[in-house]
């Protein structure tokens, strides 16, 4: 595999679709597969996913297809998808819950440890089998369990603070749902952005403009 | 304003933002407000947002600032918010519940009008008022109502047969937070794809290779 760092962001953004596919792809009994085959199956070209996997070290023979298992397994080691790191989640709202109810961690490279939520209204309630904890906890939690990452969820617009505490406890990789951009404000963390409201006014645009 | 097809996704991607960091000025009272100054705060540069402006254009004379308050009212036109387009929820499970729950979709450019799951365990079931239907009711409802987009969050391997289904409908505009992609399979639709397992997949890879 190339140095990561020198992967472009859009080839990245295509492996799990690429691993998506091949999990479908395994479900229903295929074993092998070449690259035309995949790309006519995904829209997109074969020299594509050639290119794309050589930037991970070509994943096997040209001209004698992909072997699908193997090909999950090497990408499931790339995406990182077998070490779980321990993660928690900040917000305990609507989305909140439906984000940590509704995805399997385990399969993804994660494992969800806690839920926090400074509203203490929801302190005790129970998601996906985890006690809401209020924030006054959060210190000693980590201290003690060390998570690395961390999903926010919260609606206020207190998201910047909490990113500066919780990068003094240890975490620097979040999966940040909330409306404000933290990628460029805090150098030295990782981040994946999704802004759902951003999503659906493009998906407007789209429709009003198509 | 350039034809709205010959302007690139990646511009289109960026309008929200625009819109969402301009909201966030005004709330502040900014009402003036260079290239160069929005640039810095949003961490990208004076020239590209001059030329992603100019694909609408231009919004204001070079040399003078944007005025806030225009800027933020032609935004919302050009990505359409001022129209509420009505629009259905597919699946009331976790992640459809909480996503019902948690967006302000009058100002988004849409009307959440009614809610349906398959599972007739959910049916009767109220989220954010609305009472979750079975799918029995979807044709009538639709025939009266005349919903034109709709949230995709089931759970199942349907997706392909309810997207038909819906086309069938006179529905063509799709928010799709399954693990299916559409958009190559039914030509004509507009979809916005948002796969949560993606992005945390990527989060994974970006973290342990980081």
């Amino acid at each position: 595999m190339k140095d990561a760092k020198t992967i472009s962001r859009a080839v990245i953004n295509r492996i799990p679709k690429y691993y998506r596919f091949l999990c479908g792809l395994q479900r229903n009994g295929t074993q092998k597969i070449s690259s035309g085959e995949l790309a006519s199956l995904m829209g997109v070209t074969a020299s594509q996913i050639r290119q794309d996997f050589n930037c991970f070290g070509g994943f096997g023979q040209q001209g004698y297809g992909y072997n699908v298992e193997s090909l999950i397994n090497e990408m499931s080691d790339i995406l990182g998808l077998g070490v779980s790191v321990p993660m928690i989640l900040i917000g305990a709202g609507n989305l909140g819950r439906g984000i940590a109810n509704s995805l399997d961690f385990g399969k993804l490279g994660f494992e969800l440890t806690a839920i926090f939520d400074s509203d203490r209204m929801f302190t005790g309630l129970k998601v996906r089998g985890l006690p809401v904890r209020c924030f006054d906890e959060l210190e000693e939690f980590c201290a003690v369990n060390r998570p690395r990452a961390a999903i926010l969820c919260e609606q206020s617009g207190e998201v910047r603070e909490t990113v500066l505490k919780l990068t003094e406890l240890g975490i620097h990789t979040f999966w940040n749902f909330t409306q404000y951009d933290i990628d460029d404000v805090f150098p030295g963390i990782t981040v994946e952005n999704v802004c759902l409201s951003d999503s659906l006014m493009t998906l407007s645009f789209r429709m009003k403009n198509g």
